[in-house]
């Protein structure tokens, strides 16, 4: 067996900076962002699409307690069947795999927080090391363009892990492991207590995944869970599955290596429409929950998982005030940006978008509502004019739901900006399609609630004010996790501001050139805050963690 | 106005010294816990009764903003009538209540953390310079005896408030106000973003007294949430509301003087029976609740408050498990000391105490069952016999509800050590008992759930192994909030520490001199675990603080 010490001192160096990064917010990345042969090697991305090769059209190699039978529940976007099979766990075999998970956490509660960060840190790593894999596994279960798949799915999922390791482990480490109290008494020796204080975990942790980033929503909950003690179940959606079950794969080999149940982490895999998320949400001895997914589900384990810990990130409407700008060329361009990456298929892409009736003021003079809308049409044909570019932006749609909401709101709305469908040079099945832009009233509630896809609405408003205000009763109703205000009046920003701070939710302001709105960076952007409906978490915060686990303390006189 | 910054000068000492205190858990204190006039003046005293005199037959000087008439529901448990009146809500001014809690939220957020801490501060210690008049207010509100009131009520009860700041303080300090992010480009200019991260309080804070430790058990959520920026509702128990009116009163002249709206902090008060902490509970707008209470309430609010971030201490079955001794005569007197304090009302307090059949060995050969009940009977009329001394120790008994649980356990039960009446020297009303201890088979359920009150039952058993198990089977079915074992086994102590961590309890070994069970010493103690069913939550730990506010980020590139 390797040696657990010489692991946490290997790993001793990135938590620290880890560590001291999440309490700095300022620049920090552990793992290389581009899949460039200069960092990986010549051979790496061969080696990790033959390694991927290799997974297909086979029985996925996991146990799974309590599973029987085997599912292939993924639908490939791409057009590219997977064809892999995984053991089927069905509501009869939850007792046994809850059961199993039980039964390894005293053992690796006594391994102590030190060792379980390193197994976190040193089974991130080895994910890491495999980054082109899993690239192509993200790929086609969500959809995602593979450089995207790379990166989000990729080193950012790690970022975001190691994050939330870093907090686990400093919530940890306030707690000291043991102290000799002593109290002055009158006369005499003082009255001196001998104390022990152990991090104990919760109970069985689960962690239930997303069709679209099955890793990056997936990693933060699981190795916060992970390293504060508590046994981890993995349950995929059906359709993005192989992300999950290679992370299951990889944990179980290193809690193997270094001597611990492999059941300490497990993949719970179901096919569309059964009930397993909710057999394993609400069996007694499941403490913690993380999901991200619909409002609807999320909200149901709210108040149905009563026993456990529950961490949601549910769905929002995401916001754009447009007010005034000095750079109306790099506003549009952003826009265009955010709008297109992964086809407005992310949590954060803009949705909605106030513009003055008047249109605004802008560098190239005053411009109206169809010369803004022209700007973002213009920017978007430069983005995705090439169809090989496109597609590497775009990515592919990620199931038949989006489809069918992209096509009803072309038919049903007023189309400033028409998705285009592009026909995907390498994968031809595959559905690639451009963000549709459709003009909505002020009074109307089309753009009220979450429509996932590439479309957004614009949203024509009295002026400024009535934008912020329509903002904020969106904000305060449906919830947003992200918020873009475009301003150069100081006015508006700090009304705006003060409306991010009432409502909660993150605001990025005056976009124009390489930050978007739709992405968060770990280590210094918070995603999601928990105070509005979108989600009731941060990734990552101290809340996210301190409650994974418990402190018990014994004590005896000295 | 007094100065705000002068405010957060003159406190920085005292909250650094009580951060480093709740980090490193060595003995702190802030606050004087003896009565004695050495330290608080020859006129302390009485000047503190004339001012709880003048506060009786009179209407409580306070605004409670939707209340309309007046109540007086306190039943004083030494028969001094309070005839005390406060502004009475009903069901029908919840909404105007929260509504002017939340209409004062923003300007206090926008103070900030380092001020509002600092204000809490100021609070404590101006209650604490009001300590002995809060201590008739304690003592003629829950039957504590004086000297108990002054120090639980509170030295002990501003130390647990203080922690509670200390922690939160810690908390949102982790967070920076702003940073400047900047990431390396290829080339040029690397990339530039200024960030803010605001702490924004989750709303309004509700928190629900408990007749027993009325500043005690509130003032952790109190302070912490007051300090994270959430307006404070403040419910008290109906027969316990004085301590906490003043601590309102308190507060809102503090938040007058330094500028804020003293609506961030209000009184709810109803009479037994009326249903004001469920329509508060259940309010949009609340969103973080504190209560010390019963189990099936608890539970209610866990499982209807859902809106809310919802921390409880409920009931449990503490107990005690006898294996060996070498202090036969130190473990009886601890023992009688925790059984006697405040008549046993206090939730830490031992209920249920197992002793193998064939007795223990003790530093004076073996012992058996009736040897060591002998011994407690012994201690405890060494500690009782004086009925002057005795009620300084047992207090009153707090209402009817426990006299009667008393008086059924005597009649029904196998009395080993009876009950006795003692006449109060100053307050003939009171009703003041010695415990009582009955004996209870090892499979009977008498024993298995909280019998509040000066009750303990004596439980036979095969030998350790098996008081081990029947230990373990309680905690894990009903809950503790702390367990007792003596044993000069080594074996033994580690087998039941494995169990406190496996049920989440908090274990004391071995006491036998002026360390007792049912106390805990703030900032090296934690009360409760949050791992078992007796309580949610912790007192206090980092889970306790951490999600009583929310980080919103802002950011525009630079």
């Amino acid at each position: 067996m390797p040696n657990p010490d010489a692991l946490i001192e290997t790993h001793a160096p990135l938590l620290a900076q880890a560590r001291d990064a999440a309490r700095s917010r300022t620049y920090f990345a552990a793992f290389a962002e581009s899949p460039s042969t200069r960092i990986w090697g010549e051979a790496a991305p061969t080696d990790g699409r033959a390694a991927f090769d290799d997974l297909l059209h086979q029985t996925f190699p996991i146990q799974t307690p309590g599973a029987h039978g085997l599912i292939a529940p993924e639908v490939p976007p791409y057009g590219m069947p997977l064809d892999i099979s995984y053991p089927h766990l069905h509501a009869d075999g939850v007792d046994e795999l809850v059961s199993a998970a039980k039964h390894a956490m005293p053992a690796w509660r006594d391994a102590g927080p030190e060792l379980r960060t390193a197994i976190g840190i040193e089974i991130l790593t080895r994910i890491n090391a495999r980054s082109f894999e899993f690239a192509h596994a993200v790929m086609h279960t969500t959809g995602q363009a593979f450089v995207m798949a790379f990166q989000a799915g990729g080193a950012h999922a790690h970022e975001r892990g190691l994050e939330a390791i870093a907090y686990a482990y400093d919530a940890m480490m306030q707690v000291p492991a043991s102290v000799t109290w002593e109290k002055a008494r009158g006369k005499g020796e003082p009255q001196r207590v001998a104390k022990t204080y152990t991090i104990v975990p919760r109970g069985v942790a689960l962690v239930i995944g997303c069709s679209t980033f099955p890793t990056w929503n997936s990693y933060p909950g699981l190795f916060a869970s992970l390293v504060t003690g508590n046994p981890v179940i993995v349950k995929p959606h059906p359709h993005a599955v192989l992300p999950l079950a290679m992370t299951v794969g990889v944990a179980r080999d290193v809690l193997i290596e270094y001597g611990f149940d492999p059941n300490l982490i497990a993949l719970a895999v179901d096919g569309a429409g059964e009930t397993l998320a909710s057999n394993l949400a609400t069996h007694p001895d499941v403490r913690v929950i993380d999901y991200t997914g619909s409002t609807s589900y999320g909200e149901w384990l709210e108040a149905n998982a009563l026993q456990a810990r529950v961490f949601t990130e549910k769905a929002g409407v995401n916001c754009v005030v447009l007010d005034s700008t000095d750079d109306l060329k790099g506003m549009a361009a952003n826009l265009a940006y955010s709008l297109s990456l992964y086809s407005g298929q992310m949590c954060t892409t803009p949705q909605t978008i106030f513009i003055p009736r008047a249109g605004i003021d802008t560098d190239t003079g005053h411009a109206t509502v169809a010369d803004i809308v022209s700007a973002v049409g213009t920017a978007l044909d430069d983005l995705l004019g090439d169809p090989a570019r496109a597609v590497n932006m775009l990515g592919a749609i990620v199931n038949d739901a989006v489809l069918h909401r992209l096509d009803d709101a072309s038919n049903a709305g007023d189309v400033l900006i028409k998705s285009r469908a592009i026909e995907h040079p390498e994968f031809p099945a595959a559905r690639v399609r451009t963000p549709l832009v459709v003009r909505a009233d002020a009074d109307a509630t089309a753009y009220n609630h979450e429509c996932f896809g590439p479309i957004a609405f614009v949203v024509e408003t009295e002026d400024t004010a009535h934008s912020l205000d329509a903002w904020r009763r969106i904000v305060s109703a449906s919830g947003s996790l992200t918020a873009s205000v475009y301003s150069t009046d100081d006015d508006v920003l700090a009304a705006a501001h003060n409306i991010a701070l009432d409502t909660g939710v993150s605001m990025s302001s005056n976009l124009t050139a390489d930050t978007y709105v739709n992405q968060t960076v770990a280590f210094s952007d918070y995603h999601g805050t928990g105070a509005n409906a979108a989600a009731n978490a941060t990734l990552t915060d101290l809340a996210f963690v301190a409650d994974r686990f418990r402190i018990v303390e014994t004590r005896r006189p000295q």
